[in-house]
């Protein structure tokens, strides 16, 4: 199935974590099976729809019975990984990282919070999200041994390009950016998430004025 | 060009925000006129992927002279709906909902901030971004002069369904919906925008994973 999942396109990538959700809700309600029509109905996707994204990944229903919603949950997370924690840090605990860690459940999610850093001293010594927050010029001292893989940016734009690479340089492989700039990195073996709160705003404000035109 | 940009597809719509911050840094470095090959070079899309997406409003290049960088940045600001501003209000003052009233510039955004609200006792009579935060039984009361367009929903999940659909009944017309849950309502003229942070945060863990493979 690597080989399979390899090839599958990121727009497929992106709806399963929305897949997962949704099987979560039916798992919690108490929910065995559901047939794609069912889950087309709830995601407001199309059965065909469904069963093309699932089938990229081996596929998992059954004619006639759908899909066994324990399964399908527990395919889903693995083949995103969420079972296989990486460790992460936070870099800038202002507003939105305070918040980030605080919201975020990151070990449900394929990752563990160990450490966080900022430039405020005031911030420096106290703790966020169950990890202590250090001053960033001890970023290098503590990815020394055993560098975490992942970092989440949540410093202003002007100062995240230089830190990315400087993160980069310490082994981090993957960024969760809520710095409000397309951070991109021209090394094959880094990814990039790159949030854009704004942007989904600004989508919103042009959906609204459409209702009044 | 009302009728022309009604007909614009949601995709489209999705990377006009995109367009608007690359464009508002160009500004900022005084460059007065980019060429969609530049610009494409920036923003990682294909020059013709650019004309086509700017063609759906109009287009605004000229051969051989490219983009004028104000110009294009003020058609989308327009576009966007950016200088209308409407008002907006806050439901939910947790980490999150703080961080969102601090973090955004919702007046940047087409929004303005006019009222926060929340059941936590100890939250009530104090101030988030510019505004007093009432209790959440004081919202009818609030909207019934004056109702704001806009809600931003930062409350658990178990509550979002229901509290929309108070909203609704009021006068609200979009929601930004930050409560992982899609909420879906069916009503011709509401829309919403859903952010899942948490989806973000799984196809990170995916993308990651695949590296390791």
């Amino acid at each position: 199935m690597s080989n399979k999942s390899s090839a599958v396109s990121i727009s497929v990538v992106r709806r399963l974590p929305r897949y997962y959700r949704f099987l979560s809700e039916l798992l919690k309600d108490g929910k065995t099976r559901i047939s794609s029509r069912e889950l087309s109905d709830m995601m407001q996707l199309t059965a065909s729809q469904i069963r093309q994204d699932l089938n990229c990944f081996g596929g998992f229903g059954q004619q006639g019975y759908g899909y066994n919603v324990k399964d399908l949950h527990e395919e889903i997370a693995n083949i995103l990984g969420l079972n296989k924690i990486q460790n992460c840090i936070l870099i800038g605990v202002g507003n939105l990282g305070e918040a980030i860690a605080n919201h975020i459940d990151f070990e449900k999610r394929g990752f563990k919070l160990v450490g966080a850093f900022d430039i405020n001293p005031e911030l420096i010594g106290t703790k966020i999200g169950g990890v202590v927050i250090r001053h960033s010029d001890e970023i290098e001292e503590f990815c020394k041994d055993d560098p975490p893989k992942i970092a989440v940016l949540c410093i202003p734009k002007e100062s995240a390009q230089a830190i990315a690479e400087r993160l980069v340089a310490l082994g981090i492989k993957g960024f969760w950016n809520f710095s409000h700039f397309d951070l991109t990195l021209s090394y094959d073996d880094i990814v990039v998430e790159n949030v854009h709160l704004s942007d989904s705003l600004m989508t919103l404000c042009y959906r609204v004025n459409e209702i009044f035109k």
